[in-house]
């Protein structure tokens, strides 16, 4: 029989409880399962106090996580923390110099300071596992790293932020305006304690850009992700979303371009019978598309004790299993760097604004779309109230610069009375 | 730098051509993911002679796969010849007693010999690797075994030929009956040398039985699945199924119970809106749930050249990094053996037969129903012709002992007119 897999977890929030609960409920499954008993030498966390649901007696206590990632007796450094910077990195980066494996959920850790991490566990011969940083219960890391490693992956998309698509489905389904769901999310504790991770898209983009690196062979950029939150999603567009056979999901897309890496993560137009389309409520969805497997779409659980912790028990068996793979797929070092692509590929937009009451005011409009180069798909008006009537184009593909063009002309003339929403079309 | 990984090739189908091309054409991206170099040593299939659409002048050739599977220059065997017995099964043992890991997509092969092919890998010290065998491009095989290895797992769905779920998808856009669609796929070259693996259940009944013996520890029992093909399946039944808001499709599910293991391959209505039942044409959808992730859904081509080499390299690029687990994820001594459950759950069920027009008809119909303790969710009876008239009916949750029971007393009575079709209607 071999040795003992020894863990210290640092973070005792749902998803530590939770990894607690299996190493203790599952120890004969995961000891026949990786050939190694799994064992938690130690844990850590702010308050010693607190009742957690789970019994701690046997594990040592540690208070601070930094001295937990340099023990001894531990093989595994589980940081389930949180945040990019503060304790979170410097115990992961003391595990790594201390010569520990890391399993991290930290999204945020590994997509700003992933490349460095990276590079750190190789010259220390450790690994750093993340499986449950993106898309939570789905192993989409595994996925993309292992089982696709023969494929050059053309694009990945996904829906990763389980509140944001929460609240854009419930918007729709209930009638209720976006700030009536927040402050629902915020009720039943769906919000980080920034919101702005959330529904600014943030986290999403986190995730994205590790994602993204995989996929492409290069350096985490979470600075050249283009970042839009879905504050200003607003009901009406919701509805005349639906209406004309779309649904307004915040979704991630990195693909390579000509001009460089793509990566976006914004509120977009999906057609509502795809499968991106139809996901609802907390649930997410990563799409991977590769030049040998075609396209693989893979759905679950975005969040909560049970999903999240049983993707810290896959790199955990994963690790007691003897795998070893570097960071982000291949070595740290040999991790490109790529521009980010500051123009995306030319796609249909959605244009809603409301027109002054004017003779004209709509070919002023049709004229300066077509000055733009942007040729119209789609267009509906309805009746003038108070003195405006609302318009909607759905355009044909074009580019965001035509767009930013004829948005700025838009703006110097006297017809258009509110600043357009635009949303992108994606095809999916 | 480390040794390259040599591979013998045996069976260059489309599959082993596709793996071919990919090993050519990402030389530099599979060194660079797996730090070794991945060369192709010798290959084998049945004539020299045939143009494959592939360069295979570099690598020697064998007539005899068991001469190949034991060269020297080789590592990993890639089985790619398929069947359950003859020279894949020759060839996998010797290549096993030869001390080379195996690599294969063969489903019948494990389905049928894996419990003796794992204890012969692991006395060698050897892997057999097998994405490929199940839902083609999907990493279904690392998710279950790898990515939820921290969990107990409780059930496992697949749709998993693709061929079945186009004739039945086709029956319903179409409105063609099985026989002209049949036809259409041996045309399409989309069937098996026997048809039967591909309509009457089998081949998605043998990824049923390698998954279930993933998910449950249990050894691979393919003669423990209880097989229903595709062939009864009526026009009529597909329409009335879509009128009542359900699509038939063969459906595989696998869970224990406390009466023994249930594993069923067979023709089933799902809720139309479901993920399973929105699945069209050719593509798999595989379904696992657990007791700590919940549900994972996995979507992707089923077959294919590209899709099916994809999963073939996951399975060499996890060799090549060195990834070394027991076939079906705990070692093959300790695998159970666990008895067929001969009933399995209540489950609602379809039923639709015709009624001789007699007076009372119905009423004897019913009353054998409630004999049996089944009760009668919806009933809808049609007009006559030809002096009988259809009827149909859901059922509440009854049991297929009960079911079988009302069936046979149909058969004493003068009223039903032929034979009932019944369907089971799954929870998915």
């Amino acid at each position: 029989m071999t040795e003992p897999l020894r863990l210290g977890i640092a973070g005792l929030g749902t998803v530590g409880a939770g990894v607690v609960k299996i190493v203790r409920k599952q120890a004969k499954l995961l000891e026949a399962r990786t050939g190694r008993r799994i064992e938690i030498s130690a844990v850590s966390a702010r308050d010693r106090q607190k009742d957690r649901g789970v019994n701690l007696a046997n594990y040592d206590w540690e208070d601070d996580a930094v001295v937990l990632a340099k023990r001894d007796d531990i093989d595994i450094f589980v940081e389930l923390m949180g945040g990019s910077d503060g304790p979170a990195k410097a115990a992961t980066e003391a595990a790594l110099a201390a010569g520990k494996d890391v399993v991290t959920a930290n999204k945020a850790l590994l997509a700003i300071h992933g490349q460095a991490l990276a590079e750190a566990a190789e010259a220390a011969g450790r690994v750093i596992r993340f499986e449950a940083a993106v898309a939570g219960g789905i192993p989409v890391i595994k996925a993309l790293t292992e089982g696709l490693a023969g494929n050059e992956i053309t694009r990945v998309m996904g829906v990763m932020n389980g509140t944001c698509n929460y609240i854009l489905t419930r918007m729709e389904s209930e009638g209720l305006g976006y700030n009536a769901l927040f402050d629902e999310c915020a009720r039943l504790g769906f919000l980080e304690a920034d919101p702005q991770l959330d529904v600014g898209g943030i986290d999403a983009a986190h995730k994205l850009a590790i994602l993204s690196a995989i996929a492409f062979g290069t350096q985490p950029d979470f600075d050249g992700v283009e970042i839009e939150g879905i504050e200003r999603i607003s009901l009406e567009d919701i509805r005349q979303a639906a209406d004309m056979g779309y649904r307004i999901k915040l979704l991630g897309v990195a693909a390579r371009s000509p001009r460089g890496l793509v990566q976006r993560m914004q509120p977009c137009l999906v057609p509502a019978g795809s499968p991106i389309g139809q996901l609802e409520g907390g649930t997410n969805m990563v799409v991977i598309e590769g030049d040998a497997v075609d396209q693989i779409v893979l759905r679950g659980p975005g969040a909560g004790e049970g999903p999240t912790a049983s993707a810290v028990m896959g790199d955990i068996c994963d690790l007691a299993r003897g795998l070893r793979i570097p960071t982000f797929g291949i070595p740290a070092t040999q991790l490109e760097t790529m521009p980010a692509a500051l123009t995306g590929m030319p796609a249909p937009y959605y244009l809603r604004m409301a027109l002054m009451d004017k003779p004209g005011a709509l070919a002023k409009v049709a004229a300066i779309l077509g000055d733009a180069g942007i040729s119209i798909d789609r267009m509906r008006q309805y009746g003038h109230t108070n003195n405006t009537a609302p318009i909607l184009i759905v355009t044909h593909k074009t580019t965001r610069a035509a767009l930013d063009m004829a948005l700025s002309a838009f703006e110097k003339t006297d017809v258009v009375a509110s600043e357009p929403v635009t949303l992108r079309i994606e095809e999916v």
